[in-house]
């Protein structure tokens, strides 16, 4: 992959100077160096034209989709549960690096009278047999962040399409490769941000789209989640032999000072707003704050489990993390990110519009103007603006349940675009522009908050692309069976 | 004032190198220079040392507080119905441009029984006079924003207490005025942020001040409020003899690419931060998004009111704009600014802490951690930390309305605070930071969103100030009065 440092840098105004600078021994400071090289390294431009566009693709229609599993943990094991309930799906492959988790994902299985799947278990490279076995039409990958892009890119050279978990990528390099390899191989590379396909984000998106919202100014999306439980309670696979905790890679995840877990409060901001679909993000500045509990949590846990003893002494990322980002088209997106503060669960999911204005939370309301609509009204805005694929599976997916239900509408999505031949709502330009958020924002934190332009993953590609519909036209053919044994688990928590 | 640019700009990480860097051919940016420049000039640092701390400083009691008021418009005329209902205030002095302005103020002295005041009338330079007339302990300025600065200087020089409204400086150089003379005359110059005096925001500040939020991590505050009435309908002054409008000052503000209005969201945010006193601002990144409404409506009232032609081609300030700051403790702060698109009012007053989180807008609501506290228990909290001065005046200060209250509860604690010889609640180094915010964020914003540092007014004595205390120790003597002819006009947008 060609690099380009120079190009990389065209960031606005005086930052640009800083960072021209930082390769002149004149002005170079001490603190940003080290940093700004190592990201210079990591965010490397991608000087090869777009192969392929990948942005409204259609790949060639699966009658049947013959669906692997990577990773089948706690989220794993969930979307091979909601896979059964998917006509036309295939369950032919299961990889684990636990046998008593692709056990568990068997017992699902046969208790949907499904047959059993291959096997792929043992090291860590069991991946790449299951991606070259020639079973899958689809890999859908549910390890640690780690494992996203290394499985998705064996997915895709193997002839898959990949469906990566969130956040799909963890560095710039990662980015670039899924985007080279889909628009190569002509495979999709899915990111499952399930946060697109919840109930009030669906009915805003389609509410921007006929036209409510006027033009969309401003919008802020978060993760705010104090995983305090996750982080040092919770045996996160019941399925594990070595006790009652897993390797805690969430925690050691912390250590990085980033907004490590952009997607979920980004990416319906991002579909509402067009982003890379005549919209691209220019620029974006990031801040964090100190750690004032993760340190302190570790020290009081190892007191009681010597197993927390590892942690002690690691330098944890502070508690809040935000980024501000800037459009092309002089929109405003805030971002946040904080999962070890003692508040309130929040995605804030906001659109500030020329003509109209929503939040989900803390408080779900949509208003015009200085007035907000009332029960009465939201009872008619939702008549009004429910859109088709709500319509269509969104009492379903409540039954069949997944975080209140959008996990199943967004896995009953992808099947029903692979099946009926259509592009597919989140593309590996999404997958990459999303996830980019995480090593620019560490970027600029390192730097001091200075602003840091946001790659076009799509070269261009951005201005004529189309935006996601939300109409069904031509799916919506794919049944869901066996609801009978549904059992709608989720929390709200995502 | 001695200025020293490379002083100022100790900006963190690679955009020191850039700010550096803007001195220097090899790496000057075209866009970066000229808005630099000017900003570098204006933001002037000040190498003079503290000549006297003003921070907890008490000045002589004073029995009678003697109040002279210049600028008498909507927001003027309200303070002087307020100052009649507070015990032991004279009001001596009435200054407007307007003869219609000042005689209204004179029939709300007689109408309470007070006697007439001296009139300062006609031209721009008439608040002078008042000022060197001998007769007021205290200026009470609500003029336009560019005329704070001036008339507050004057009246420290005369002799008295400075109050301006906010936000009270426009520029870096008016801050350090502002700083200078209050050290110099040993005059206070308080900053009039009645929403420091909300009820939600004092029992906030309150259970900070019990440690009941254990240490703050995050703080939001904002000023998000649709002012399209103000902006073109509203006849500002009834009492303009030039028809229907003033002279559209607010609307011509802007024109400024910047936070404009930062300390209504910003001052109970610092406030319980302990900002100048015991923790600081250190750098702040600024960004702003296109403006998508007030070009348009400007041509479309234009059509019906030839009046708004002169505003046709004015380039005006986006929609929303935003400041990420971080402080010395490590703490983040996030204030928006939005006063033209149609949004529900919002000034948020979120404060995240280590053991409890509030948040005002758009929900009212008080957490520990994912638990958000029931009706009852927030009875329990209202009466375990409702805090003194609520106890004291909060209800006569309904009565007498102002914003629902807070406006008078800010008056009743100045002339207290003077009566009594207390330090005032916010001094002139609150007046300075929370104003500079408006010249930091235009840099920023003009330098795409290069982060710049707050300077620190208090030059060092941040570190051992003492905390704003919201016990009336030694105070609450001051009586309020005549209530009977209070009819609470609050509305409660700010």
């Amino acid at each position: 992959m060609k690099t380009n440092r120079r190009d990389f840098f065209k960031v606005t105004g005086a930052v640009g100077a800083g960072i021209a600078a930082g390769g002149l021994t004149s002005c170079s400071q001490p603190q940003a160096e080290p940093s700004a090289m190592q990201f210079i390294k990591d965010a490397a431009v991608n000087n090869n034209p777009q192969q392929f566009n990948m942005c409204g693709y259609a790949a060639p229609k699966l009658d049947k989709v013959r669906v692997g599993f990577v990773g089948i943990g706690d989220r794993g094991s969930g979307a091979v549960k909601r896979m059964t309930y998917i006509e036309g799906v295939e369950i032919t492959a299961l990889c684990d690096i636990r046998q008593a988790a692709v056990d568990g994902a068997q017992k699902i299985l046969s208790d949907a009278g499904l047959p059993k799947a291959k096997e792929f278990v043992g090291d860590e490279n069991e991946f790449k047999k299951l991606c070259d076995s020639g079973l899958c039409d689809l890999v859908y990958t549910a390890t640690p962040w780690e494992w996203h892009v290394p499985v998705g890119l064996a997915a895709m050279e193997g002839g898959a399409h990949a469906a990566l978990e969130v956040s799909a990528a963890k560095t710039m390099d990662e980015c670039w490769q899924m985007v080279e390899t889909s628009e190569r191989t002509k495979k999709h590379c899915v990111i499952l941000e399930n946060c697109c396909y919840d109930f009030f984000e669906l009915l805003t998106l389609n509410m921007v789209r006929q036209g409510v919202f006027g033009d969309l100014i401003h919008g802020e999306g978060a993760y705010i989640h104090d995983l305090d439980y996750w982080h040092f309670n919770k045996p996160q696979d019941e399925k594990m032999t070595d006790g009652a905790y897993t390797k805690m890679w969430r925690l050691y995840e912390n250590q990085r000072k980033a907004n490590v877990y952009p997607t979920h409060g980004l990416g319906p901001i991002c579909q509402a707003m067009n982003i890379n679909r005549g919209d691209k993000m220019d620029y974006l500045t990031a801040m964090i704050s100190d750690d004032f509990t993760l340190k302190n949590r570790i020290e009081e846990k190892a007191k009681e489990d010597p197993f927390f003893e590892k942690f002690i002494g690691m330098d944890m990322r502070g508690n809040m993390d935000m980024q501000m980002i800037r459009t092309n088209k002089g929109r405003t997106i805030l971002i946040q990110h904080d999962v070890s503060s003692p508040r309130p669960y929040s995605r804030i999911h906001m659109l500030s519009g020329t003509k109209c204005f929503a939040q989900k939370w803390p408080l779900q309301h949509i208003a015009f103007g200085h007035d907000v609509v009332d029960e009465a009204g939201m009872k008619e805005l939702r008549e009004k603006y429910e859109p088709e694929i709500i319509k269509r599976v969104g009492e379903m997916a409540k039954q069949v349940g997944g975080h209140g239900g959008m996990d199943f509408i967004m896995d009953w999505r992808l099947i029903d675009c692979l099946r009926n031949g259509l592009p597919v709502d989140m593309d590996v330009y999404d997958a990459a522009a999303w996830s980019s958020i995480t090593p620019l924002s560490e970027w600029s934190i390192a730097n001091g908050s200075a602003p840091i332009e946001v790659p076009d993953f799509t070269r261009g590609a951005w201005k004529t692309n189309k935006p996601v519909e939300l109409t069904l036209a031509g799916g919506g053919t794919t049944k869901v069976r066996n609801l009978s044994n549904a059992n709608a688990e989720g929390q709200l928590d995502v």
